[in-house]
């Protein structure tokens, strides 16, 4: 856990990842905040909060280090920090607007404190900002890149809200958090590469690692979402569930009990039912569901592992490593 | 009225200065059509359902004009004509759902029809793909400009939502003219002249064309505001006024009746009062405040039609000429 000041404990699985790129994450966040330097003051305010909700910033410290251990040139690097992390935290606007969240990472959303239209336009705002700083790398094929991955990213959502509730399908689930979480890692630690004296076989090789250790931070996620302390966590255990989406932790479970009359019901609307799905969601829980679900998140880590074994060794290297390995021991 | 086969009435001016690209505005109809090949399909319905709500294409138009006339390659004013259009009506779409309009053009917003999700979502797909084919320009200053100008947009429509109403002040007017439709206008005309052989004096004179007519067309559409036939405007006359935007027409009438009760309301959220704003749009109808605001518009078409007399004659610049003469003649 690495929100320290807020929380009063500190991850040291957490602290040895950012060790390294601790200083330059301050040059992220003040590349951030200066977006909005002429700006509506109220624009300004909001920035502010959303960069004061913090979070753990690990896609840019996933690309200072990929982009560190490969020798790109670090305005480069924060630039694309900034940009990514602007990306993220626009789609969040956006995300707990549309689902009505109140709180994230135990702080207010913004749309808990402004309304849905002044929320609407910020998220725009950041989007354009996010933008303009992926133009600043001055790396056309990392442009492209961006705006792709922003495309993927909203069409996941919008093909999740249409046709993704209730279905218990592994291709699906798989198809959602890349677009959710996988692809923008994918871009992130490729992007770093790019931008880096590096091969082409580097490149996909940091490409494959960011999409592995994307995979596995979702699954993780979705895990917390049923096993995590639900103070931690910031809402109700099983809340995906209850909203339809069926994550990897109940498509094990599912898997192993196709006849529970819950899980038969998903398809039909049945998770609708907060009564029924109260029941399930304890089911899945006193199973082996999230335990196998783990396995699957740690494969993925064992494959981002993989994908560094032709670099060289190097403090980047080793704290890459340890940010695998946090993804899968992370407690929110 | 551009919209023959809506509206069974031609206009002729808009005629002369689409015809010498009626065929590329097709390609560049294409263009924007093609960026939800991928996407889910309603997505695609929507895209297609904003293509079919039409719209002038008066930005393309723009852009195709001033690149055919400069020399440039036709492949890149159709992408950046596809940019601009879709940024455009990304805009439109976040725009009609925060204020809640349910017609547009005469045709159903997707505000309408779809849920406030899936909107703003429709919405940041579609600025996803407008900055993807910004980048497909391979132009990376043009890319930068792009995204400058979507924050500018987005910009204007928070400080409009928080610090304008009920002010008037004609600096605070043009600010908002500006950013909400000069400066998109100005980028195309700019951006299409960027990527053509053209001089730095060349590309300055059509950021300037486009500004000056961006500016008209928008002071006309405050105009039409008030004078246009509320049919073909499509919404109730006064509107801006009802929503507490005080646009040219209303700031000469209050130059010129500086004591009108209702005018000294306006600051202090007199606008919300509905019966006073109605008499106030009443007088302001019947005073010549909107001749004086259309003589501010010719102004600035006269400003434009002198960024032109430095080019060579050719058939694109008399064009353009028409285009500009349009935008004070038009009544929708």
């Amino acid at each position: 856990m690495l929100n320290a000041s807020l929380h009063g404990e500190i991850d040291l699985n957490a602290v040895t990842f950012l060790s390294p790129v601790t200083e330059e994450i301050k040059l992220v966040e003040e590349r951030m905040r200066s977006q909005a330097d002429e700006a509506h003051p109220d624009l300004r305010a909001a920035l502010e909060h959303l960069l004061a909700a913090g979070g753990k910033r690990i896609r840019p410290t996933l690309g200072l280090l990929v982009g560190n251990m490969l020798g790109a040139p670090l305005e480069k690097l924060v630039t694309l920090g900034a940009a990514v992390e602007l990306l993220h935290t626009a789609t969040l606007v956006h995300d707990d607007l549309i689902d009505g969240a109140l709180l994230r990472r135990g702080m207010p959303t913004l749309n808990a404190r402004w309304s849905p239209p002044a929320t609407v336009l910020t998220g725009d705002f950041l989007f354009a900002r996010a933008a303009k700083l992926a133009a600043d790398t001055d790396h056309l094929p990392l442009m492209k890149l961006f705006s792709e991955t922003l495309a993927t990213i909203v069409n996941g959502e919008l093909t999740q809200m249409f046709t993704s509730r209730g279905l218990i399908n592994r291709d699906n689930y798989y198809k959602r958090i890349y677009a959710k979480t996988a692809s923008l890692f994918e871009m992130t630690s490729r992007a770093a590469a790019m931008v880096s004296p590096a091969s082409e076989e580097t490149i996909e090789s940091m490409r494959d690692f960011g999409y592995q250790i994307g995979v596995a931070f979702q699954i993780v996620d979705d895990i917390l979402d049923f096993v995590g302390e639900q103070s931690a966590v910031g809402k109700p255990l099983g809340s995906d569930l209850l909203n339809g989406l069926v994550t990897l932790p109940a498509i094990y479970y599912a898997e192993a009990n196709p006849n529970d009359p819950d899980v038969l019901s998903l398809p039909n609307g049945g998770w609708t039912n907060n009564e029924n799905m109260t029941r399930l969601v304890d089911n899945i829980r006193a199973s082996d569901a999230a335990k196998l679900a783990m396995r699957e998140a740690e494969n993925h880590v064992e494959h981002a592992l993989a994908c560094l074994v032709s670099t060289e060794a190097s403090a980047e290297r080793d704290a890459l490593e340890n940010l695998a390995k946090y993804i899968v021991d992370r407690k929110v």
